[in-house]
């Protein structure tokens, strides 16, 4: 069953960078019925919390999620037939959304990590709210890009597309032995540019403390291409499409 | 004297989106001996505001310019010889820095510009800290993207490059008739990308209030395509070459 949409997003992907493609849902959103997934990537790192607390900040997390999910817009066949894609420019087109969704991916941070040294975004759509969230966070910032565009010494990694190996890129000082990075993108598809980011991170001697997603293709399995804990914020429309 | 670098430019960002590529700079910097330029585009819409309060934020702005300034790093021959690339990207990596690069911006437009509705960033530099201006100053954020990687009813506009015309898309409903836009990139060249967004966003019916750079290639006269006023807030780095 998922042939088709599985092959669909991986020609996309190749051609126009479509990270936000996504099948029609075929499960119901777990994150909707089981509000205790709120913190995946786990509450043991929050040691320093207490539980009311950590139970204030989850309730909070979990309302920003379903105001966050009802602005994702759906089109449906883009960029190719069988592709549902994901809009979420809608949260940034809204200040009080944007400010939502910076004020979610904090908390879930503050839950379920050591902070971060850096956070590590992937162009182009991880630049979107990579560097605010940074901000937010009182860490430092650093892109991973296509090859080319850094200038300086990099470190290079290269990932699968469907028609051969493309190659990303960061800078060999922007991240330092032993800080603690979080990588970021809008989407986790197939999983392997997010784990050349991990791969970048890991050669210039740092630790991913984890992986913050906004969308994710359940079906492609990309997670299981990562070693650090994986979050996704948000995740299909289920419910919106049975309104 | 300006034709290998600007014909280095110009190859340069065909090939690698190169547009932080900046030449040598032969003249000194106006803005670090001349404070009075620190509010380019004009104060004359800050009616709101006091002339003490003018004269401390543009007093705040200009120590920040300064700071931002330093913080630049230059690679010469990158991408190509004969160019110094302007590495904006340690502003980015220090949280201090990067909420200095934000204020600046925010003293900026609200010493300059009406209060724009919507912040328009270009791919993809501009999505580094367009996002987090638009939050800044409570507004909406859109982007401006390549061909065929917004979904939905999109306006396009074309820009030439040198081997041929590239392709900008806006989503339709990204800014409204009657919007107040700031367009925000990380530099201008030969302006060709910015004049394109400033054609999208007219499309829209919406009005462009400014452009906000952060660095200029002053030879390549791009401002001159632009029909709305044009701040740079960081220039060349003559002070930094001559210590």
């Amino acid at each position: 069953m998922s042939g088709l949409p599985l092959s669909n997003a991986h020609r996309t992907n190749a051609q126009t960078e479509a990270t936000s493609a996504h099948p029609p849902p075929s499960s119901p959103d777990p994150t909707v019925q089981q509000p205790e997934h709120a913190a995946q990537g786990g509450l043991t790192a929050a040691s320093a919390a207490s539980t009311s607390e950590q139970s204030h900040s989850l309730n909070e997390l979990s309302t920003l999620k379903t105001q966050l999910k009802s602005a994702l817009r759906q089109f449906p066949d883009f960029p190719s037939p069988g592709i549902l894609f994901e809009d979420i420019l809608p949260i940034f087109a809204d200040a009080k959304l944007h400010d939502a969704l910076l004020r979610a991916l904090e908390l879930h941070v503050a839950n379920a990590y050591e902070k971060p040294d850096v956070v590590v975004g992937l162009e182009a759509r991880g630049f979107l709210f990579g560097p605010s969230l940074a901000l937010r966070l009182g860490c430092g910032f650093a892109p991973v890009r296509k090859q080319g565009k850094l200038p300086g010494e990099c470190e290079t990694a290269g990932y699968q597309k469907e028609y051969g190996e493309d190659f990303f890129q960061i800078q060999k000082d922007a991240v330092k032995t032993g800080q603690k990075v979080l990588i970021v993108d809008d989407i986790i598809a197939t999983g392997g540019s997010a784990a050349a980011a991990g791969a970048l991170v890991k050669k210039l001697g740092a630790k991913v403390v984890g992986y913050s997603f906004l969308l994710e293709l359940d079906f492609l399995k990309g997670r299981a291409k990562l070693d650090a804990p994986v979050y996704t914020l948000l995740s299909s429309q289920e419910e919106k499409r049975e309104g």
